[in-house]
């Protein structure tokens, strides 16, 4: 057996442990986890120290990169932070989500249980170590992380002391597993490991998502590109339109959920959107528009077709007038990427329409799609957000991390 | 584009409409389904004939394999039945599965939604044609079906039948899309295309289900192996478990929820097994057992390590004794599928633990493993059983084949 098989069959038979691990033991563990950050700090900032060095001899690494990388005091305080937040959440585990009798007397109801052994492929960040290990784990489950060569040492300090809180408790420190080989190799067979994976979240780039999708037999949940819309309808209050606008771009335009087009209805585009142009190129916004935006401004560029597919993440902003809600559905229906999208209106039926009608995760009327987020949508802790609509949609939170099985009840019921 | 892509993306286009159709039009189109299918028994027989006369002429065909194919009047009427009955069932789609308020007055709630396009690949048996189209319609999808190449006139027939009948009632023929490419290729591009499928459901044989686990970029829905098992504690009330065993193996042995392997404590093992050895003997089982098993009855073979692992689908019988709920706990964890097992026990406490422990999709107390079943469990019909953990475990109804999507409604909130 290869050390990667070796590894996942380790979590494998940690995960049987910790699927009946009641809910006090698993917070106790995630406490553990909190405490010993703490106390560890200093060993955890000097192995990330090393992981940095390493990086700043490569050619062409960049500042976000290294920044992304960096582990602080207080970053850590973060982490354990939100160790201790997932600790005073409610277990999913074990929660009958329906329960009825059938004619011939049997019971059947259906359950909540552990997914059993979560894979995360991630990249630069360490905190994905340390989160994704404290969302599986109160789910009932084992992890196996991945995460980027960058980090090894600083994932390997982490993992040391992760598994030395879990062990304290009582539980196999095997329910958090790093794969230390840093070879591409390892991670295209992580990503067939059927036998001891039963779901794979790869957290990270496009390209990341793309070739985990592409190539793994376990099954994936995609986390995925938000090319997210809003549409400010004949009917909407311009006023909240333009804060709502405003909001989803620029509040934090390198994340998922930020604005990437803005669409405007014809019969406001004059009186609406002069004023909101002024306001995101007073805010450092690039905008590139259709010609009736152009018409509007002289500093909007042309938007290209590759523009309405396009998820900037950055201070950069597509526009468009269209002549209908029927248009803006269209429109997101074909660039959308099926994240989030709201539309701003007075109207009854159209925000009806609007919900009804766009295929995305998350759909709003009347605000920021800033908001798809698993703590602002009330999960209270979240793994990413998936744009796939197999298992789970939107924010996964800890429910996104279990499965269901059936229990039957008979007294001798047979066929 | 390749053939199989258009299809594919013509599917796509007619789940938009299919999605926001209504309970009551759908329903009409599967009871207008069901008509037309009777309307035209006489070209579908004709169709299945010369997918018959073609079988015959190739060497080596099956006789069951002959049967599987085979359609006839009263096939027909089954399938139009199904159709009736999944016109009365309840329409999953648009049923709200939450909804709450957030601090910042943000209403929150998830609602059903259906999942897009359902992609089948499946083998002989014409009647999934029309049962997989039924069933993803009625949750609002459109379906791309792959029947095997032996049946290719009877699903083109069938298919023509149920986009006729779609039509008729105003939504579009082609939510009933079928790959008639019957080359190999066609398969392997299906998988590859996430563009438009959302989901992909292999039915029929283990090496199909196996190819499409491996090879697919498109999620997957495994539906799988039964290796069940029953265990008789030391407390089995010994009757109940002689009917419940009995009818596990004997009822339908060729299903996926028979039994495969029935371990008894070695308390009972003395007056349970021989008794019910003679039983299954008598009813035609061959059985294969431990030594201590072989050691009751001269006429038991020896099981071999593979026979544990063994799906049989035949009237063979893997039969241990073992010392203890532990024993049987682990020995289900090491060889069994994760289908549906059973406990005949009468202490309390031996039922909480079995159902705790084991990891299946269906654990039963004191029932034949043989009721893990759509219309069994009450949940109307079913699209096969799922033995994955992803989006859905065991039987698969309807709801199976919807997704969720969160709908916001706001009044201005901004991040």
């Amino acid at each position: 057996m290869s050390t990667v098989a070796e590894r996942a069959a380790e979590a494998k038979e940690a995960s049987k442990r910790m699927a009946w691990a009641s809910a006090s033991l698993k917070n106790e563990a995630l406490l553990a986890m909190a405490g010993l950050l703490g106390d560890k700090k200093a060993e955890i900032l000097a192995a990330n120290e090393i992981d940095l060095e390493i990086l700043q001899k490569k050619e062409g690494y960049s500042r976000a990169y290294y920044d992304r990388l960096k582990l602080t005091e207080a970053r850590i305080e973060d982490m354990m932070e939100g160790l201790r937040q997932l600790a005073a959440l409610p277990d999913p585990v074990g929660e009958v989500t329906g329960m009825w009798v059938r004619p011939n007397g049997l019971q059947v109801g259906q359950v909540r249980v552990p997914m059993g052994v979560v894979g995360i492929i991630y990249e630069a960040r360490p905190n994905v170590t340390v989160d994704a290990a404290g969302l599986a784990l109160k789910a009932g489950n084992a992890v196996v992380l991945r995460g980027s060569s960058e980090a090894i040492n600083s994932n390997k300090a982490l993992v040391a002391v992760l598994r030395q809180a879990v062990e304290s408790v009582g539980l196999p420190g095997s329910a958090v597993t790093l794969i230390e080989d840093t070879e591409r190799a390892a991670v295209v067979e992580m990503m067939r490991l059927n036998k001891y994976l039963d779901v794979l979240i790869p957290r990270g780039g496009a390209s990341l998502i793309q070739s985990v999708v592409e190539n793994a037999s376990v099954p994936v949940i995609e986390t995925g590109v938000g090319n997210c819309h809003t549409f400010v309808d004949e009917s909407a209050d311009l006023k909240m339109a333009g804060e709502i606008a405003f909001n989803a771009k620029t509040h934090r335009p390198g994340v998922c959920n930020a604005m990437e087009t803005l669409l405007v209805h014809s019969a406001v585009a004059d009186k609406f959107l002069p004023g909101m142009l002024e306001s995101f190129i007073a805010a450092g916004v690039e905008v590139r528009g259709c010609a009736r935006v152009q018409a509007l401004d002289s500093r909007v560029k042309a938007a290209e077709e590759d523009d309405w597919y396009e998820e900037y993440l950055d201070l950069i902003l597509a526009v468009k007038v269209v002549d209908s809600l029927e248009e803006a559905v269209a429109h997101i229906g074909k660039y959308g990427s099926g994240h989030s999208e709201a539309i701003v209106t007075s109207l009854y039926g159209n925000a009806r329409e609007f919900q009804a009608r766009v295929d995305a995760a998350a759909v709003y009327v009347n605000a920021s799609t800033r908001f798809t987020d698993g703590f602002e949508f009330g999960l209270g802790a979240e793994m990413g957000i998936s744009t796939q609509k197999l298992h789970v949609r939107g924010p996964m939170g800890l429910v996104a991390l279990t499965s269901t099985k059936f229990v039957i009840n008979g007294d001798g019921q047979i066929r």
